[in-house]
């Protein structure tokens, strides 16, 4: 079963999202039929190449399309300008044009870098992501953010660039560890806590099964994320409203990936952790009750993603918060639950209450 | 007497430009009404800098704007992503925020570099155009086309990232050398070439006081110039059909500077030469008559100009045009003026037709 969704930016800045169990194979036909037979740049790295590079290179060049293929390590680590130099020099080398087309192959590092790339190429120019991460499926590869890392602050270099079109090939996930893969389902359970109530419903009822990666749940879960998340860019693509909500988790998230040096903790792994901070905090302010905390925490439990705090100090962790990107005019703005399936954008939070969360959930 | 143009891009991303003389004091004045009181980093280089830094960083100041600097060396060779990465740290390290605006201050260089830096800093901030060059004043600094080089092509890299406001001072052109002045006039032809005849004839009429930077002349050009431009980005944006006439003399322009090193030829130098090839194209294929190519040398000559052919080797110059970035789908496309006031958009022309060009152009 193909399952498609459409981003809705209005006229001709919309796309799809394809997914499907096998559907690598077929890359090239999609593409030469939304895009035309232009060059193509495929950006991955060396263990996803292995794995479905070929597969996805055959397919382009019996569409007619012309391939070339720049590899980058893997790693948030080298999600930065130098690797962003690297693959400037690649695309002019390919001479890719103004017309020609970076794939970004892989999680959410690759997607980010390559997107980031093709938005500066020429001023910018087309590209397609084909995630092959839960997390990179269920939210980066869609939404047009992209991003690379400076060494004082995640994502603080980037664009808005919306894809061509998103490819999701589902059977890719069963070649994912398993830390790689809760680390995805750290993101899904966001939707549910902060804009779906029936959706986190059903992640406590398939949690075995999605825990399993059963095929037909992890398509279903996989595609109401996407649905979710087109809904909120449509709404607000650049994120001066409602997108925002989307960072649940992320900013004190962000803070603990850098304190561990963006190797300790994966992306999804400190969402998770941040998420359940931000639940805390919800609830010292009266706007989740324990009950929910508790189905929240249990969630995570059932889906066995380990949601609790590594051993920073808490003046750290809040220092890396106030250098987060969502400070704006000075302010610090936390997203949090408001009872599951909703949310309240905090401003400013009390210092000694964070510190207080802080401590709290790291005695848990 | 204060000129002021809109450039009409529908709804909030309209911006003005504003041209008058010893207007720099009222930039913080003018920055505050527009866009509230945010920080502001301004970048600028060391010998622009010396001559009006302390006067603009005074006026923000005085406007209750919090400034910071950030400087980079003088010189195309300087538009590069090193230096992108030096302005990136620099607005990190002046915890600029969302909010927060670069300024501009200084000439092509300077804009497009701290253009492209705004654009991709926290996924883009707003960004103010002080031009102090005659180049800039009449072309890079209003549209909102952000670029540095890559060492394989100029403009190779950037984005489309429109100014929030443009603020030009007409008597920073006095502080230009000779050179630098005659360099912009290159560009001032330009319009005049292939989008108004009436303006060419103007330029004829007033070239003598024009050389001679009268001020009254100087900023009656500058308007004209941004009338056009404006005209032309609002109806073409993104360079998809109209605004590719902005670069008549450019493709052969982009190869002589890099042939040059990009020290050799000032850009609006190689324009002109550029541009005299353009013309002798036209000549060639029926579409320009002697009498309008020797109108066109002979403006130049007016100005001041030299138009003539640095002794490279054509088929060096030749290759330099197919890498240029407006070849698309692999075609080389040249705008070349037809008539007085007009033009056509050459699709791959013969490359023996060209080469018998540029020896023509070289032996004049």
């Amino acid at each position: 079963m193909v399952r498609e969704i459409c981003v809705d930016l209005g006229g001709d800045r919309s796309y799809k999202v394809i997914i499907a169990a096998g559907i690598l194979d077929e890359t090239g036909r999609l593409l030469g039929a939304e895009t035309g037979q232009p060059r193509v740049m495929l950006i991955s790295n060396p263990l996803v190449f292995s794995l479905y590079g070929q597969q996805v290179v055959e397919a382009l060049q019996s569409a007619g399309l012309r391939v070339s293929t720049a590899l980058m390590p893997d790693g948030e680590e080298y999600k930065n300008m130098q690797q962003v130099n690297h693959m400037l020099d690649e695309a002019m080398a390919a001479n890719l044009e103004r017309s020609s087309l970076i794939l970004a192959l892989g999680g959410g590092v690759v997607g980010d870098l390559a997107g980031f790339t093709a938005s500066i190429f020429q001023r910018g120019i087309r590209y397609i992501q084909v995630p092959t991460t839960l997390l990179a499926q269920v939210d980066s590869s869609v939404g047009g953010k992209t991003a690379v890392n400076h060494p004082q602050g995640k994502n603080m270099i980037g664009t808005f660039h919306q894809p061509d079109l998103v490819i999701i090939d589902t059977l890719t996930l069963n070649t994912l560890t398993e830390r790689e893969y809760l680390a995805g389902l750290g993101e899904v359970v966001k939707y549910g806590i902060i804009y779906d109530s029936d959706f986190f419903q059903l992640l406590e009822d398939k949690a075995a099964l999605l825990k399993d990666r059963e095929q037909e749940t992890v398509q279903e879960v996989v595609c109401r994320c996407i649905k979710i998340k087109s809904e909120i860019v449509a709404e607000d693509e650049r994120e001066s409203g409602l997108r925002m909500i989307l960072n649940l988790g992320h900013t004190f998230g962000h803070s603990i990936e850098k304190l561990g040096n963006y190797k300790s903790s994966k992306h999804g792994e400190a969402v998770a952790v941040g998420t359940m901070l931000a639940s805390l905090l919800a609830q010292e302010m009266g706007l989740l009750d324990k009950p929910s905390v508790d189905r929240i925490a249990s969630l995570f439990d059932k889906l066995g993603i380990s949601a609790s705090l590594p051993a920073y100090n808490p003046d750290d962790i809040y220092e890396g918060m106030l250098n987060d990107k969502k400070v704006k005019n000075d302010k610090l703005r936390i997203v949090v639950p408001r009872e599951i399936g909703g949310y309240k954008i905090i401003e400013n939070p009390d210092r000694s209450m964070l510190i207080k969360i802080i401590k709290r959930a790291a005695s848990l």
